[in-house]
């Protein structure tokens, strides 16, 4: 992996989330970019499920800010912190990136738990309807 | 921070870890560490509050194995897996080490909740017992 790919990557990730400018995320990804699934749902995979969740991820934390990175080849570890309905949250993108420099694998361990549960209960609701309105379709293809 | 002090701390990390050798976790700690506190204890802070901490963990993560690794001078992460009670974790030590390589700051974050909400509910009772048995002499020190 080259560092200038590497560069370009952390650039415009940063851009997006500084200016949470969440439309411009499908095109950092993978078309089978993989996420640690949360617990409660099992179908999310491919690019665009992958950048709604992120989107509603980064649109739900108030003060999003990155802090210590670090960079092992296609290997990145961005922490950030910010808060949840004035709760302090810690979290950190385990990214790998493939040859082209999109994310191909997410993961975004967090902590402390209080907050976490906050956040998920703002994002559940959201993630549901997304993946209602993808439900439909599917079940009409197990008929 | 010389490569040296890193690799001497990451060799004997790693020993103790492999082996639960949680008797050696005070020494690798400053004497003022500081940890991301969980939300339900705010007393603890100190080398051997952190260390019992650190080792009840260590002990009730099954399978805790490390997996990919950066270096960023005395910044550290260090991904692991690992399950409880079957359900897979994963996690992150954020480290920082003071001069001396000893960890002077350590955050833990964590995924997917689920799993954290398990490890929670097996850690709590130690830490309590931990607690009131230093909390008695503090009562005693406030009348």
């Amino acid at each position: 992996m080259e560092d200038s790919v590497v560069d370009g990557f952390l650039t415009e990730w940063h851009r997006l989330v500084r200016e949470k400018d969440t439309a411009a995320i499908p095109a950092m990804l993978a078309e089978n970019v993989a996420i640690g699934p949360p617990p409660y749902w099992n179908r999310l995979e491919g690019k665009d499920a992958v950048a709604f969740l992120l989107g509603v991820i980064l649109s739900t934390i108030e003060d999003f800010t990155y802090r210590r990175e670090w960079r092992n080849g296609a290997e990145l570890a961005l922490e950030f912190s910010g808060n949840v309905e004035g709760k302090p949250l810690q979290g950190i993108d385990l990214i790998t990136l493939d040859s082209e420099g999109r994310v191909s694998k997410i993961d975004v361990p967090m902590r402390p738990v209080g907050t976490i549960n906050v956040l998920i209960e703002k994002v559940t609701p959201q993630m549901m309807n997304y993946l209602e309105s993808l439900g439909g379709d599917k079940q009409g293809e197990q008929r």
